[in-house]
């Protein structure tokens, strides 16, 4: 019987979403009749902008024309989404990106996931901040970069960063040597943006320790405030250590399309054990040529077709669509006394639990199985995205607006009844 | 500076496609009027099925109005998929294989790759055939498995398996243990299919040596010989030692589209290095629903459609189509003399390589480059696919009937001119 990779035992046996999915089918069988709104998984409900379905419909007609089928594509991408991107998106903010740095995915996750393939296991010290995206960690734990986890669920050879109340969720750069940090910014799970000066810090706590930065900024499109920046590239000396993710799925309604981008800098080194430097994107593009196989080609049409002007407008009507969800989540619930956080530049609110009937703040978990149970409404807890997030949840502002309507009404008559 | 993956450093510089197409490229440059012919990556050329561009249409409409639009799917892929192939690739074969242990993706060379996530690192000793597709070899290498490449390019800590004309292509199963292989039927490269008797003994093998079958049926559809099985479950015993990857992309058409699927039975078992049993379904469940996030909806159901009636008709005239192709190669080569293999249950012809000028067999670069510039045509050199390939070349059936036809016009013209 061949061996297995035992780090997958380090884990705990649900990944979060999972978790929450079997809490609230039980309930939902135990309560047939109860109308559960979800504001739990950061899924977008919104149709797709009709620009991005005409370039999808226009797609598959070519590829039901001999003329103009496509078979394999670049691995990397189409020349034609990645020169748009490149563009729109680093460009014209004044980031310096060229297209051939960007290759196109199928997802953040996953890409969060595989760029662990070209650094070395268990070498490296790598930081978070906590609360974190759940898979920064866990793709770790499975490549065998951490030792066990304590009862807090943080695991050995894991710096945590803690974003709390006290310092805005901008944790400040470590006092010790880490090789490998995860920023997240707009971040899931706090809503907290990192500022201009906050990401200068980083950058330069990175240059002076030669650490890699793996930027997650899958929600920038949120972002309104005009001071914070939308990429790790506008800030000076980033591009010699910082790799950025981003996604269609939350900033056109990707979810269920998938397409994401990662951006390698051709000035992007790591080092071998015994010391030579090599460029990440020469790793980066072996491994994405051959572990991948590219994007569907219909898909990336549609993702192109987000940086026409109809695209555009549409896809921007998306977004203060729902960050006028997380504003009635943030005015209703802050008005009955909820001590609310993010969901200004971000599609997350992130609450403090309330009082949980002993004089304490209820548990994260607890909190969740009363909001389900009495106001039949799923969030996230927070304590799922790491141990500083115990006492809060996460709401996620995706839904329709008369769904964040009721589901905020419940809460505050749940509240009401306590 | 992070330290980065160094087994990447042992790999040759380029993979074998990219090689390919960069000496393509520079003769195209240097004879801008020469009519390029390419039988060399095996990728398709006609147009999608009308029947799945139908069904991808209506999916785009489904995605933009709010009543039909799907966010996030399950990762494994969504049941209407995973019950038709359970059905139609296995049950109606007398193969027991339930959908639950179908996780659909993106790619069969993906999650040829992938799958190495969950197996043990450096602890498993891998059997490959040789020749054999490249990516096998190479996510082994990338992920630590092996030592270093000799000057024949076979890294240690790999066993080759010669597929040679004395054995048909069908090497006998390895005098000594290993714990993982990798099997490929209809081959790629060689166009042999392995028989119910040499697939038993393969079973038998691994089931005597705990071992663990990665058996790629990603040409299956191609298959006519009713004798030869399409799946490794039609063999009594395999549920319990091997995963099965599968694709549409020869299938269908489907190599731009993107879509595939691995099966992992739930009665595949591993050992950790304590020795404990552990199911590999678990493990790859956490890995695809951790590092994946589900195939595009509006492909998913394109590939439905390939079940459906009309789908299926479609369907086979492509593979009937493209296997006319190999005919016409393999007919009109071996007519001048040529030694040709493969091609009849398989879209890929194995030539051997013809006299090279001073008595020998020309070396496969010599015999490609050849072909590149007295014929202009594009094939795959044998040695790329492992020593055991050099002197053949591949010919691949993937073109239109009228380029396969120029292609061997021109060929057998160039034979006769030496």
């Amino acid at each position: 019987m061949g061996r297995v990779n035992d780090h997958y035992l380090k884990l705990k046996a649900g990944y979060l979403f999972p978790e929450i999915g079997r809490r609230v089918r039980a309930f939902e069988a135990a309560n047939p009749n109860a109308k559960v709104i979800r504001l739990g998984i950061g899924d977008v409900t919104e149709p797709m902008p009709p620009a991005i379905a005409a370039a999808m419909h226009a797609a598959v007609d070519e590829m039901a024309r001999r003329e103009t089928f496509r078979g394999y594509g670049p691995e990397q991408g189409y020349d034609f989404l990645r020169e748009k991107i490149a563009e729109h998106d680093f460009r014209s903010r004044g980031a310096e990106v060229a297209a051939d740095e960007i290759f196109v995915s199928d997802g953040c996750k996953c890409d969060s996931g595989n760029f662990l393939d070209v650094l070395a296991t268990g070498a490296n010290v790598t930081a978070v901040t906590d609360p974190v995206y759940p898979v920064y960690v866990d793709t770790n734990v499975m490549a065998g970069n951490t030792g066990v986890a304590n009862e807090r669920g943080e695991f050995e050879r894991i710096v945590y960063l803690p974003a709390t109340v006290a310092n805005g969720f901008s944790p400040a750069v470590p006092g010790r040597h880490v090789d490998v940090i995860y920023l997240c910014s707009p971040n899931n799970p706090t809503g907290a943006v990192l500022t201009r000066e906050a990401l200068t810090r980083w950058v330069d706590y990175a240059r002076r320790e030669g650490a890699l930065i793996l930027f997650d900024a899958a929600y920038e499109a949120f972002i309104t405030d005009p001071a914070i920046p939308h990429s790790i590239y506008e800030i000076p000396g980033a591009r010699d250590v910082a790799v950025e993710l981003r996604s269609f799925s939350k900033t056109a309604g990707f979810t269920g399309t998938r397409c994401a981008f990662t951006v390698v800098t051709k000035t992007l080194m790591g080092k071998t054990a015994d010391g030579q430097e090599v460029q990440l994107h020469a790793l980066w593009t072996r491994r994405h040529t051959t572990k991948f196989n590219g994007v569907s080609y219909v898909v990336q049409r549609g993702a192109e077709a987000v940086y026409g002007t109809e695209g555009q407008a549409q896809v921007r009507a998306l977004i203060y669509f729902y960050l006028g969800n997380a504003e009635v989540i943030r005015e209703r619930l802050s008005a009955v006394g909820l001590e609310v956080h993010g969901g200004v530049n971000a599609p997350y609110v992130w609450i403090a639990t309330p009082e949980g009937g002993d004089g304490r703040r209820a548990e994260s978990w607890a909190f969740f199985d009363r909001l389900l149970a009495e106001a039949n409404v799923v969030v996230t807890p927070g304590s799922g995205f790491g141990a500083a997030g115990e006492g809060f949840v996460r709401i996620s502002a995706f839904n329709s607006r008369a769904n964040v309507e009721e589901a905020t009404r419940r809460i505050v008559a749940m509240l009401g009844r306590a």
